[in-house]
């Protein structure tokens, strides 16, 4: 059982509305902090977003993420799990970012997780644009000495090569690159939700090529969610797994804070079924991404993003108690 | 057949952004109009939210309901009931609470109940927080001397014991105070649609331990509507019965205008069905609770919100007439 | 197969936020410009909302379907046509309203769609308010010399007879003048997603009482999209078909930003389906009509209405590729 | 003094949000009511926007404003008048107007105010935009037998000629037509707050060659407010005079809520001094023009116009006095 | 010279969008925190609301004031005081308050402030609705055994007696009981801005009654913002000095998002130069209160609060220095 | 006298919402066009953001500024200049920008302006964030073989020397590279309306250091425009001179939608003052920058930031007249 030091404030003790607002009103710990060796799940915020091609805004979502995740309570009401009594989860703070440059912010982030994976931490990510999931795989790939798999909610495959000319890292490319670097393994990654009027079809050609399990929205809606979710965990099988939630995932109507919305997508009740399925899987980090909250003051995605982040701590936390 | 005194304007002869804004375009009377004697149906608000531990706005709700009214027209597509055709329908405006003092304004709510139910008016509310529904139902039962039963639309069971210290009344406790205060028949109560991280669950241990029929929304979905409303109208069977409809109950996506919001809902279809399948309850009364316009000045939770309140207006006017 | 002068600009090549904003980034021709005699498909603006009852804004709506169409790629993902592959598409600009005269306007109108179909364009419009597709079936039914079949996507038959006191020109009663001009063959009009609070229902029995085939959102979510729009395609048949898309179709959780809402409706998802599912009939032209830019300055409605458009446009292209 | 039936309710007694919302919670008079034959004072809605060229929605200004009158007090801090002791005032309700019909608007709104004067009654309107001045000014100027001075506070002259090829009746002409048709005296016309960028200029040469006094923006700072009102008075120093009030005479930082907002305008300070200012006048009616709800849902653009209304009510309620 | 511990993050190191928000990016010091010991100003929140009468919010003032706080920098412009240089500045977190209790709040922060006093911090307060420096007041007046005088910046007077027939307790009402207690010496108290229609006048007579100095908005043009400063000085003298500053002084345009707007108030830079002008008084604390976020989503208002804070933080300092 | 084929399309003759949006409604000419020849102004759109270290947007400035300046007529109303008469005006489109690599971008935006400046035209500039003025100077600079005076309107000096480490090219660097590279001369330079907290006042020192004029908003409101205007001729004298605009210079409450907003400035029509006398400085090119439409969709700042940019075509097209 986790230590009470590191479990959330409760809304009937402290009104929701009050407080510095850490994620899930945990407690903030810096990164000398000498409570960090006790430290199971870390939630981390990645304030970036210079890896996006069309409407910027993620690096500002971390800090709504904070604020939203106060309105959060315990107890998973469906699985019953309550991921703050199973591990000791800590808000580490932000990877400090460069705004101005992307290289030397893909470095700054892979030093910020390598570190955090060195103390046993499993990281649970706030973004960010979804550029942001390359550096984390790295550290993480690099940590466990393997290549990881991977399921990935999401509109978009990531899986384009260059933008504007030649540029290999943007928001569109991050999963091309880390295949080809050998951090993910394509044939235990899964990608759900897939859907929106296409370039040209070479990203989603590349992902088969290399053996990725692709599931578009068609076939997503035809399956159901069960049996989706099924096939996505016999690709993923027992070996080391990331999970990686682009918002956008979720319909506009949903979560309308993000900047490239693809219309037809599942509603916040299939998205919650799809993350609660996950349990079993051996995972070991997740991600949130894409939360962007120029595009949606009123808050709303920030908090249907805060509901799923609370859906990957219960089952990562089940992870993580079941390799003890 | 109705007076046509108490006819709504239709909106082919006065546009619907004209006149001033009464629920539904009907009559506003005031407390001591002599018409009143002949209203079945009487719209009232209750602009008060002093019971909010989130985030307040209710009491703004009475206003914006009344201003999105004048759009409704007024026969039912689905059931063809026109409640004004069947019922005199008419505005007894707001309750006048005191916004500064919980106990005295529970006191001037039960008041103007206990008038309007010697008149025999059957009260159709706009909140107002959900704590309204207390002294609503306090002067309900008092009036019909009995226990009475409850369908209750929500996201929450508004069970909680206490907050803040031992405070027992807040919007999340007005059911377990009428339980405890006998006004409600707590075997003749079911919730439909609970869902949301938990506290501790405590509130849905308690409800089940008096006999309160709890479906929560994976029951709701795996479940369906129709047979959903059919174990419904099993529980509450033949006795008297009054709907409380808590906007929250309607995933945020179309109702984003609301202080605790829960993600993961019924669309507004679904929720226009169960209250259509109310048809046949001896409904005495009804509330539309938690509609708090500074979260969504957009105006779209309070048009789905008048929606429901006609859907409840039909099948209230149904139970009316059914009782002559 | 088209010609590259005719293909849209990509959002690899230049950032989709950058660019003087044609519809899906086409080449915008002027009514002289010579080019226009290779255009297949015309995507036309109609700023105009004269018709309006309730809520305006619609004349701002081709501005910003224009905007959110940049946003836009081009191979359906699902039936994977490329519109601008098939056929040659171009921005041919808008309609010049005048805003305070709706006789003036409607002849306006009627002319500039007169030249269009004589040069052989099949249109695609963005309207403006729905009395707009009045003009628009008067220059296509004169310029193919007979009655034209419509599918009808709409939370409204817009059968009404007058408003006002006898007005007869406004946008709910496009289709009884269509219908009364000989414009449209009733036996060949399917109307789809009828729902909300009636008036009286008078607009219903008209419509049936000369054979338009209505589906009310009840039969549409207990037939389903398939047999919805097989049922469809049976009741138009072979002949020469229009598409009127009203975007209050969708439900307002998805398409907020429209003048008359309805609660109860569709989602985004059954939105497109419904539209790939009209493949196969002889479509001569569509029209998207009813977005109100005040009522969604976020610019969700919009791209979901760009999103529709898109759909139009796939089977559109088909159709003309097949009279080839 | 007055009545104090015709009080307004004190936002101590019955907080500020309840109740159904007249102007000033003023009682509220149907046109064959009683006490109608005792009001000095009547505010009026004028739902109407037909005559816009540009952004519409004004027709949705008497809604908004009659809201946000119940935040006002009584009391003029400057002036010490209270317009509510001094004259017995109401809310008369809103003109029926007809939105798709420019001349059939303009009759009704005419003998509505006709029936207003002969009642001795003088009209406070709420537009409505600014073409629901010329039908007013019809109406008064006929119930007086003689032409009217008028103190005009506006970004534009609203003496243009035509638009859209020849059309006389637009938001930019009631004045043109006023002089015209003889209803408004030129030489005892102020035009005050004039600015932005021109067509050309023909209005403002029109309206000084037949003797309107226009006080650009630029004069009007040199001068200052005192300089500015003393020359007004001057003008149209001691007959029967009419303040029209646009909204957009104020800088659109503090009124963004119209549809032709003129950066570089006079701020709230110094239009509530200019109102002031008209003390000692013989006013016989005003309006405030222009205010748009749907291009500002935050309301402060209405709490401002709800102020000025409250100004011109002091000033007119002195005169009012003066003349008894 | 500060301790570095106290130094904020600089947005050159740390992006400003970066990071758990604590207020001007200070550390954040929990109640048993023993560096509290060292802290000369304490940067509090009281994320309470209960006391206001018309328009609720100000509870969230506290979360989206340390928010907008992280774009900050440290050298006032205009003085060249660098707060954090002179003094040891920390974020001591919130009050605890009861959403739904008034009198048990009241307690609570007096509680909270006591012990601040107790330890020698200065409390720079971030509201909450003004009844909050009620209890501020109470503490600070009893550390130091004697009545204070204050600077008060408002729109409104906050003397009044009772509202909603009695209740003394409300937004409305602090001044009136920090009088009658003994905490507030009237002939030291001065009020800059009173302005906005009035009730009756009965709050202002009572303060004139009893030695209060209030200057109008009317005065505070005529006689300049030097000129009011000048007198505030002299009025309050050498003696220990509170400053309370409610963000409804500033006009509307430049801080909407507050629950009780008055048109016509001073601009940005007039509040600016009136704290300036505060440098030499002997201020032993201060409060920025009615910062009300649902009303200002875009975070405008909060953002010139912060910068109020700051310059508020600027003249505390300088005492602070003054008395060592 | 210019060529009609680059007038302005009427308002009066197409309503303002119809139609392509092009600047001002001229013309949109690609690179390519045979017509570029004659343009003597062209406005640009440079949508590009990514030396932003704050909050991002101004990539969609060009867009929203060209949407409102639809709203655009074509005369002056205080200096009576009709730039469209005076000079052919034409939209050349924008610049296509990389949005993931600065260095790219630098060079993409030079190039474009080394051709427009090859064909004698001088730029109007939409951006963008301040990092954009740089490629232009260096582009104008270059072209016209020497270094080039500036007046700059901003709140910030833009004069800092790295930011995050020793990067050297974000949007707070512009103007210390130029000068640095010597394609500005210090001493013809002003900076006007600088405020805000500070960081250390670097930036300034060094400002001073070279010579360059800065007058902080202290100095401005007590010096006034005119005399502002007056000492910044005088220094700029009358070499060849850029005008370099950031919305930011004008006061929050008018110009929300930008990333680093400071409170205190001037209001619009002072900055409308200040570009009128320009009139008569040998201008060759000016640009408007850090309009940031996320932080505004109302569109409040677009429109003030368009008629600012009409301002300074007003003064361009005098000072490419007077060069005749």
């Amino acid at each position: 059982m986790s230590d009470p030091f590191f479990h959330p404030i409760s809304g009937q003790d402290l009104p929701r509305f009050a407080g510095v607002p850490s994620f899930m009103r945990l407690p903030h710990l810096t990164p000398d902090d000498a409570r960090r060796a006790d430290v199971e799940i870390g939630l981390i915020g990645i304030p970036w977003d210079a890896g996006t091609t069309n409407r910027p805004g993620p690096r500002h979502g971390p800090r709504q993420l904070r604020d939203y995740s106060t309105m959060m309570r315990r107890v998973n009401p469906a699985s019953k799990i309550d991921p703050f009594a199973l591990c000791n989860c800590a808000d580490l703070g932000d990877v400090n970012p460069n705004p101005v440059d992307v290289q030397d912010t893909l470095t700054r982030i892979t030093e910020f997780y390598a570190d955090v994976a060195a103390q046993g931490i499993a990281p649970m990510t706030a973004g960010g644009d979804h550029l942001s999931s390359l550096p984390v795989l790295r550290a993480l790939s690099s940590a466990y000495a393997q290549p990881l798999g991977m399921v990935h909610f999401d509109a978009h495959t990531d899986l384009y090569d260059t933008y504007f000319g030649g540029y290999r890292y943007t928001h569109g490319t991050p999963f091309r690159r880390a295949i080809e670097e050998g951090i993910l393994d394509p044939k235990r990654v899964v990608q759900i939700g897939i859907r929106g009027p296409m370039y040209d079809g070479e990203d989603i050609e590349f992902g088969r090529s290399v053996g990725v399990r692709i599931i578009t929205i068609e076939e997503f809606f035809d399956l159901g969610v069960k049996e989706v979710m099924r096939q996505t965990r016999e690709v993923v099988g027992d070996g080391l797994t990331y999970c990686s939630f682009d918002i956008d995932f979720i319909d506009p109507a949903f979560a309308p804070g993000t900047g490239t919305p693809e219309v037809g997508g599942p509603n916040s009740f299939q998205a919650q079924q799809c993350v609660r399925m996950l349990e079993g899987l051996d995972l070991i980090g997740a991600d949130m991404v894409e939360v962007s909250p120029p595009f949606d003051q009123s808050g709303g995605t920030a908090w249907l993003g805060v509901n799923i982040i609370f859906e990957l701590m219960c089952v990562l936390s089940k992870a993580i108690d079941a390799r003890r």
